[in-house]
């Protein structure tokens, strides 16, 4: 089977594939919790995937683990062109917005047409924040950092000046949405952190 | 709700999760694409998940591309403890084995009780490579670092000194197993390599 350009319908697979080996030389603003490195958005990927398999029971409302899964495998790749926009930075939204639109348009461009559809829509749903699925996902993409940096010993929280008021709007908010136990659950920690430093 | 030793479940969970931040600490045999750095086993394993995902049509006969994933996101937790066995290294199987049970018997068992069942079950899934979906699965552990190697110029197959018989007999009877259009169709790119290297 052939795709536009003649390439076969696997040379495109391929070469989106290589594409996407990019992710593992975008760095977060997050560090190891061994704090040895910072984080790249490809082993972030991973490990909020593995957070969301673990943590599926406190969800808010039922979820598709399945599909919450794909929503966090695909969640960063616009990353690539787009860079990652710490929670804590100052970066303007709107323009993140529209350099990770066009990422999308490019990366997931690379695909045979119909996965390019299917994949761009589970995307789009995660960056759209509505569907229980989405909303769960975007919580533990919140919470993983969080648990970084506290076992990092605060983690990159003192460069970033944060605040526990930030933290409480910024991320609190957002994680309570769609995993309200886990963010009870996490305050007590994070109320120690900041008593002690 | 407690489990044994007085801590909670969420406790049980986050400290797993803590644990398994240690797998992007762990060096695999293959590099990056762009050859810069030895990749670790969290974000081959990222990557692995997105092969699957995109490839999934090529599987030998229909799978669970839930399951898969879940496979794949859990399949090398233990080389935290029990380290990665290249496939063209000389390890001894029996002992990686062994390492590799133990590993499990300590990672797993950090979770809550029927958490550590579940996850352990799938993980058992898919080192027997019996089942539809541990097949493909396997299959596509095994290609991604040959399309790593390939895009790397040969990446560290000539530190490995490994032939084309080697690759067929180690990588690509396996890989045809779970995905026979996928090894037939990488097949002109690792002759060609091998051609001109
Ligand atoms: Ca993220």
């Amino acid at each position: 089977m052939t795709v536009p350009g003649g390439a076969t319908r696997l040379d495109a697979q391929l070469a989106f594939l290589a594409e996407a080996d990019r992710l593992k030389s975008v760095l977060r603003a997050t560090t190891l919790h061994d704090a040895s490195r910072r984080e790249n958005s490809a082993e972030h990927s991973w490990h909020v995937m593995l957070h969301a398999l673990v943590l599926a029971e406190h969800a808010a409302r039922p979820v598709d683990i399945s599909r919450v899964l794909t929503m966090l495998l695909l969640h960063d790749l616009v990353e690539i062109d787009a860079g990652d926009a710490p929670i804590h930075g100052d970066h303007d939204p709107a323009e993140q917005e529209a350099k990770e639109q066009a990422a999308a348009d490019r990366i997931f461009g690379l695909l045979p047409v119909d996965q390019r559809a299917a994949l761009r829509a589970i995307w789009e749903e995660f960056e759209a924040a509505e569907s229980d699925d989405a909303v769960f996902a975007k919580s533990i993409d919140r919470v993983q950092p969080v648990l970084s940096n506290l076992e990092a010993g605060g983690g990159t929280w003192p460069e970033y000046n944060v605040t526990p008021e930030q933290l409480e709007s910024r991320v609190g908010t957002k994680v309570a949405r769609g995993a309200p136990a886990l963010w009870a659950g996490l305050k007590s920690r994070i109320d120690a952190w900041f008593a002690a430093n």
